[in-house]
């Protein structure tokens, strides 16, 4: 039995760790699938589809995830939402369930008679990646949300002078 | 003699069909174009291109229109738009005018020096897809501004619930 | 019940048409689907969509059948084949079978569990459309292959000025 | 010493023209490129890459600047960002600095260790592409931001009627 | 130190494996790189990148392999190649070298100073995708040349009618 | 008056500086547009477009050609021919003629209504981008073809190894 999450992960933090345990209870393995990783250095998509991997990566090792039982890959969003399914399953590896509290990914998926598993979450106001972008921002107290190396690796690449610069930015590159 | 009309006929409604009707008065030919036929799922375009033709194909068939005077297509868009009339030509049968009331593509087939017609609308804010789409959802008595056959074609598919779901979401697919 | 049909009608030929009448004979409604329709001026695909459905248009126009009953389509190709049926089911209006010869065609759809039905063909060797064209070329006698509308099409654009010029060219625009 | 200088250019203003002449007084060649060249007819982005270009080099020629020392080119926007900078190497003869006040442009381009100088510019307030834009759509007084080449080449397009056109419309082509 | 070996591995045969263990030798963790990955269903790209994944995924496991040093992950082809390394950086975690016996790869990612090796080969005539490919579809005897899993996958979706049908057409999805 | 000329260049040689001469006998100004420019680091496409525009760029200096009367763009191919003409128009500044000696091009214009002047051209055995890159692969005496720039800019990239490189491989990047 093999369990699909999926996210943007801008970034991963610790309610998805918590989500990749709790599929981790019921499935043999997991997919933890990176969405929209064509798109990187943007408000909502600051960090490539390479550092994210990374930070999951990282991330599993750090905390008690067997590895062995864990695919982590990345995927481009594309436009025609019809088919969205049936390019899910032409680019994975069979997968038996998703888990989503997504009621518009269910539907989706819905048409394909793929499975839809609605887990509970951590507290999504406080786990939250829009929030913890902007707390990266502001110079809040963001590490308690995110695992270590997520926050160590943030921190390495200067995470937050990027997210600075693309804030104040109204473009992407180009305009004087 | 030939006439062209388009929109995104989400979905199509009785101030579409009345279109249609004129323009049978004047022209040999109609051909009724669906745009944006790459998007669906999405809020301003919630019906698939291959949805949007069967409502219009049963609406006519539905309605006293002579069918053997109609052709019925979809086309992309596409975002250079300087070049858009001459990819309507490549993509369409020959067509002698164009009705449309929008001034942008009045201003983007004069260039390519093709006729566009400005015709009278049914009260157009009665007969509005997007007043249409909003009464769908909070279900409102939007029975009569759609030919039946529109009307049992998104009961069929229970698109209510469709745009239900998109209305709530704040992304396309994947987002926690 | 509707039937699908499909090919690049590069030209539509007698061929082709006897395949539409014998579908009707058994749907009662039919998908005519113009593929490739992004390609044109082309070796292979000389003719634009917007020709290859005007000349479908005429064609059956001309013969004995019931136009009410078509729809005649254009799609383009795309590259993710595995993605094919689903791409299909978004853009054309619902299908209960597909008429087809090609073991290909018939695999890929078999996985989305469309059914596929194999037509009896006019003989395919003297209704082929490689053949038509190099024919139109070398100015034998291709009038006998194809409906005659297509024939007068043809003759109205030119097309074997168009083809030939394309059968001497060993480049697409701009090559010195 | 061959510096860089980029922009939508939508329109080009004397504050560009005054940024061309600042750096030929720093490099021996400048390149000029205009971004975002596949867009056109938008509300951000009226003029298509052509025109642009026409207006860029009838600015050159009218003023002071030596035309031999100037390329002026255009390219596309791409959506993958981190790899923004790689393209222009591939698109463009070598460079060695870029002229950029905008943040954004230097944090991409520091990666790639490709030398961004921030220059003064004039009074960015009056100097300033959308604000002309608007003017001229309202009919102030414009003239006086722009070469007089600028101004000439709007005249004879008509560009206030389709700033105008776009301004009102609330779509891309084809929405009825 | 991670190390990158990429390949379209059609399919995942023992020289690929082979290699990974090499690498295992001399590097702390790995990426295995499935390149076109939005090809399938063609001559030289029969398997999805789903399929491959998988493949490779149940290969690693039945071997001898460390799946916690292990990164497989899969990429489209860009036609742009000039900005083909930059593509992979954004794509993937940071990796220190590149495996590979492929001059052209070396050449494009020496530019970019990423540092490539020569790996040796198990012997490249007899370990070779294209080869085990045509003994796939003339039934020889070519489960000696692939990991136990991959010789199992492919028997049970029945690969060696997909490569049959596929070898037999002479084009994509459509024609007739 | 302003003509265009245009080619993919690869690379520019003598034959297109004497068509380039030739022009701005006839015309005030010349476009001289690199095609495929989006194609690199391939059999028939080595250099990248930005590669491409410096070598003409410095012929031009380095011959007698006033290079205040020359644009030299650089256009990515499309894959709909049929609105080829169109895209040229968007893209470019405004043209009188186009200089070219294929009829191809001369077929896709003309629907256009754009004039098209076939020139004279040097020995075309001779002076052949095929040829001369083929002489660069096996150390012909290809000098004497060429602009001296072009000569100096492809011996200071080493374009010797880059065609080697390219030749020997089968593929893209990537197969091993």
């Amino acid at each position: 039995m093999r369990g699909l999450m999926m996210g943007r992960f801008q970034p991963f933090h610790l309610g998805h760790l918590d989500l990749v345990k709790q599929i981790l209870k019921e499935c043999d393995e997991i997919i933890i699938l990176v969405t929209s990783s064509q798109f990187n250095y943007l408000e909502k998509d600051p960090f490539t589809a390479g550092e994210r991997l990374e930070m999951i990566h990282d991330s599993l090792k750090e905390s008690e995830v067997d590895l062995k039982k864990c695919m982590v890959l990345a995927i481009e969003n594309q436009f025609n939402i019809a088919t969205w399914s049936s390019y899910l399953k032409s680019m994975l590896p069979h997968f038996d369930k998703v888990y989503s509290g997504n009621d518009y990914v269910k539907m989706l998926l819905a048409d394909a008679e793929i499975e839809v598993v609605k887990p509970s979450f951590l507290d999504r106001d406080q786990y939250n990646a829009t929030k913890i972008r902007s707390m990266i921002v502001s110079d809040k107290n963001w590490e308690k949300f995110v695992p270590s190396s997520v926050y160590a690796f943030i921190k390495k690449i200067d995470g937050k002078h990027r997210l600075k610069i693309i804030d104040k930015s109204d473009t992407t590159p180009t305009e004087h």
